[in-house]
């Protein structure tokens, strides 16, 4: 646990407290004090329900880690659950980490069991100036809720490169493999996962934004708007990306529909030419006594003849019907839009 | 029918009353009373009609047993059918039992024609100790309706896991067959089943945890809101598995239609090499007099190494084409991502 | 035109009036007068305006048969139009029939085209009881639209068990013909039909049963909403049939697509066998004056050899690559699910 | 521009006046004044600006002609824009047309740069009976509306009986072709065409009978809402259209698929067959010096019987199958619900 | 930085403004100051909020440039950012450029990175004539965004004639392949990108044109309304444009399927008709010692004719079954519909 005071008008932020000091700390209404509690004790938790008698159930819910975001209002306290992403999240094994925090009159509680980048970066700045803290409670959370939105871009771009990688691998597919299905599979669950916890997130910040709270000072909702701005951006994106990945695995179906094609026409080519040619080399293979074109003197010559133009005519046949040789048409319709 | 009073200040939930004592336990406003009514007899029924004269068409309610969960409001006694899930449901025969529960200012009613593991569990911690019937009716139902949610965990950690087996299954399949999508198809039904279900459950609690019906007293409102959240989370499931399951649909046939173009190629690769070797072996069978060929003394060999030839040339532009050899290619991106 | 009519404290409900008498009828405001119009006549409509002084708009809707459910309120009457299944109706020819009914204070027109079964209960249950007349026109009412909500239920269940069949044939479907594609066209348009028709229909009950109209007591309002919850069900299950009929479609999909999958693989097995071993033969069928071969002793034998070789292998490959053999395999799944 | 003028307890509708009566005619707020222009001049523009004082905006609105159905309410008029079917028009080429009109306290004015049907009506109505202006300019302008719905009735015919016959060629197609695509993707954009406009028509006449504008006298709602009630039967059914035709793509999917199973196996039937006998009848085609079968007296004649064993096999084994001859069965079925 | 100032009753806009006089300007209740502000400098942002005392974040927002059209009301003035076209946008890379604007009782403030035909045009419209000026700051705000939203027409054609030229593409398509597949994937992605963009900023102008900003007098909303109007127009068809796009990607998997059934066809029938006639080909070609066809006279004509009898039987089979010949039919159809 480590409790950070910012008294007014003080130049700095104090540090170094202990539990025993918060009764007399939260007394100065002026103060901003921030508790942080990463891999909270049981001891911390019962800080919680003595200190701040906050109900037991929110406490409870703190201590569970699988809750969507939410923010609950009590008499004298915001309770609300964040989710940040994880430092070593990908885009197809996409996860986030969750954080609990109770915003009071004077003071912020951030409650985690993961590390959490956006916390370690207020502590830093907060150590080197106390402006997070001169506006009040409500503006250190901004300050948080603000930075643990801020990581979500980076994702966002992971995604936007991936989806990008993706489309090229498909378009020059070599032979379609599962492979690429797995990864359409592992990016669509990611980015489902990613909409659904940010339209949960958004709909936090929303209420926190629009003035619901008087704990937020009217004030303070600009500062709120603008981090719902960030996490509309973050859900818009969510569901563009799912709208691109659906259109990818569309894309993959199709260009494995078409090498399909290419495979049958390769098949059919070679058994409409060769089928007949055999037929006739056949023909000329068996034995009856009585077949006057063996003994003719250009016989064999002939029979290559009608087998050349046979095979002349399938292949004048199928390059009539575009299934071979107009490959420059298609590839040149590709080319004009390189 | 079980009868459980709860006495104010007792230390003991007594028992072993009978029918005949529920109007006097009634008149003790500050008891709690739990009527269980396990596969109730019509006697049972009467007693909702008589003694606590409960509108006829709720009690006929109780007695069909194909109600979706509902909540309704009398002057002075909820009325309400939540779900529960059987003991031995699975993902894919997913199943609910219905609950009757009337709620009025000192008594509960709990009314099941299914064995109910959440009545048992509260029964037990009645038992022991009166902590459940302390604060109330109202308390008391929540106890039973959290125990009833609780349930609900585990068929959704089954259905997670069948899920990602069902998805192990599509992507290492050695043949398609219809048994994969008839796993496809039970487990879509299952969770349909659990999305409709839970999603009219959720309205119930809902309305029950956001104040509107007096009978329950805003000081409980924050355990009925836990009890929501809850069940949100089952929802919020019930909808993922939904997007996983199409999902996997969409791979499975994406996984059949990739094994028909590798069953293709073979079929390609062997037709294009086998049927011009074949071809060139009939010319030499035919039985022309005059084929200078057939007498030259290397005309064997050389039409072996003319099958050769035009062999490997098959091969050549198949590998070319990248219809063999490059599986390692695509094993590659495989690896990778393991 | 059939006129019923129920005067206070009558044990017995009166027939056989004409339609001189309702003017005198309908004063005694305690009474409650039925008017039934099965395949009414111009002078009947001429009653609904002249006695009754109904909107001419109102009139001209009765008379038209194409309308879907939907209530209006004048100043005193409601005019509400609901939907009875046909008797004869099937899944996959799902049709209804048109009621036109007018609710006043004491009495109800029942105006209809076509036979309705639920009128023809209510006329024979009053014949016997006057129970259902001594809460009102509103509880007639309420009668009439319980009796043809109840009717639904046989065509859920007809449903039901057409769909279960459907996909029952699918996965046992010997060959892919269209006439499982059309049953389950016809199905799913029953399926749209009767979802539309009762989305409105639920909302016209809605409408009546949340205390909207002056003219429905309070009283009133419980038996409504049991219409109300059994009209609940009926759109419910219309919509999971939808979800199970495109369920079907896709099942049918990928049956045929499996099966498509078997026949290729019989055709490169016997394709990928034969090929080669005609090859071998054609070699030996060569004429060619130097064929050592042909001349060694063993040479026929070897060459068998060689075939049964050939074979072999082709079939080990085949068989490792899941395409013979691991039927058992796939049927061991199928089989531990049964 | 055409000016007809209904003044109060007139038996006839008087025509024939010019512009320059209007501000004359206006004044007489008795009389009903209906301002017919078609294909209207720029002197037409002028008097709405000049002689109504009309918004600027409106009356440019009215020279365009490509917007949606809306109603504009103004203080002392409502501007509304409606769309017409072209006489013209077909299922597959659905076109609509754009009427504009204004509706003030004793005036309508209709603007329109194409021929309305509906309005030809109402005249030639009007010209032998003044009913439609009896009852005030609202009536009258709902007769107009009235009379441009009932032409969307023949459309919604024509759609139907369409797509009928879509469906029927789909299950008789002889082979799948092109054509029968493209109608399936006119008729889909017709109705998605024809949903979009009777959707925002919908709402434009929902507005106007629901008692939004004075203008509009309660008297006169049933008779709006009644035209609602027509347009709403237009969505609904334009609504239905729209998943008979994906239905009709996915039958003709479907109905491809099939056939090309059926290809395949014929391909497969012949292929089985056909290859082992030619591989017989090659190994007996080799030259070996050594074959004994050869000089075997019924040698040639075993190989026959040999030959009809393997393809009798191959026929029975592909019976069992129920590739071929259980054609029966499937016909069965057909024959069975037709 | 650029300053344009219409003083009332002027009949000239004054230009040539440094920001010095801005404090001056701005004190002129009467006058309208637009401000225009492309590729700000830092200089310029410290206007905003030094001379303008706009909020912080505003500034912020102004600065970074990946927003979605958004408004926001601060006490005195209205902040909003819009997207206009590119001027080098194409359907298939559809791209928007944003504009930040400021609306205050008499001063507008446009802000933008990229070049905006619209502002060029306003510019120009209000160096020839002060119109645009002279009804306050709201109008000449409606007047730039009125040009920004006029510039999505010729988009929205280019849109049309794409998706048309696509369409016709796909069904003259002479082989299947990725290019085709390409361009669908990238309109959509356009207009996947115009829809949500559209539909922000239509909500935009639809809040600013319902009177909810006290800035915008009501006398300006008809003009709001219309520029509502025209953004209303866009996202409607933005949405059938999607609803084509999907079309599109259907006709084209159909279309490729239909090829698909073509070339199996063509196999099938070169299959069936060859193989037998090979395989009586070598059961002529055997070498058994005791073949009496072989010597008798007319043995090998007989064989061709057999041969041919064969070969005219398949042909006849599958002309009957439609497979040839019946082509005829199938474009009958299609020229029907030309």
């Amino acid at each position: 646990m480590e409790i950070f005071v910012y008294r007014e008008n003080a130049t700095k932020v104090e540090e170094g407290f202990s539990e025993a000091d918060l009764p007399e700390l939260l007394k100065d209404e002026e103060a901003v004090v921030w508790i942080n509690m990463p891999q909270p004790t049981q001891a911390d938790e019962q800080i919680l329900l003595d200190v701040f008698h906050f109900h037991p159930l929110t406490v409870e819910d703190c201590r569970e880690n699988r809750h969507y975001p939410k923010v609950e209002e009590f008499p004298d306290y915001l309770y609300l659950i964040v989710h940040g992403v994880r430092a070593d999240t990908s885009p197809d094994h996409f996860n986030t980490i969750e954080l609990d925090a109770f915003l009071g009159r004077n003071y912020v509680i951030t409650y985690h069991h993961d590390d959490f980048r956006s916390i370690e970066n207020v502590k830093q700045q907060i150590s080197t100036s106390p402006i997070a803290c001169q506006r009040g409670a409500a503006f250190l959370l901004h300050q948080i809720l603000d930075q643990i939105v801020d990581y979500y871009s980076p994702v966002l771009d992971d995604f936007d490169e991936r989806i990008d990688q993706l489309e090229a691998d498909i378009f020059n597919l070599k032979r379609p493999n599962n492979s690429i299905l797995e990864q359409i599979m592992d990016l669509k669950r990611g980015v489902l996962r990613l909409r659904r916890i940010s339209a949960k997130q958004r709909e936090v910040i929303l209420r926190m934004s629009r003035g619901e709270f008087p704990l937020i000072d009217p004030q303070m909702l600009p500062f709120y708007r603008d981090v719902h701005d960030h996490i509309v951006r973050v859900t818009d994106l969510a569901e563009s990306y799912r709208d691109l990945i659906s259109g990818s695995l569309e894309a993959y179906l199709s260009v494995v529909s078409n090498r399909m094609n290419e495979i049958m026409k390769v098949l059919t080519i070679f058994s409409a030419i060769m089928l007949p040619l055999t037929f006739i080399a056949g023909v000329y293979g068996m034995n009856f006594d009585n077949m006057p074109e063996l003994h003719s003197r250009f016989g064999y010559y002939t029979v290559w003849g009608i087998m050349i133009v046979v095979a002349s005519g399938m292949l004048f046949l199928f390059w009539k019907r575009g299934w071979i040789g107009s490959a420059k048409g298609g590839e040149k319709i590709g080319r004009d839009r390189g």
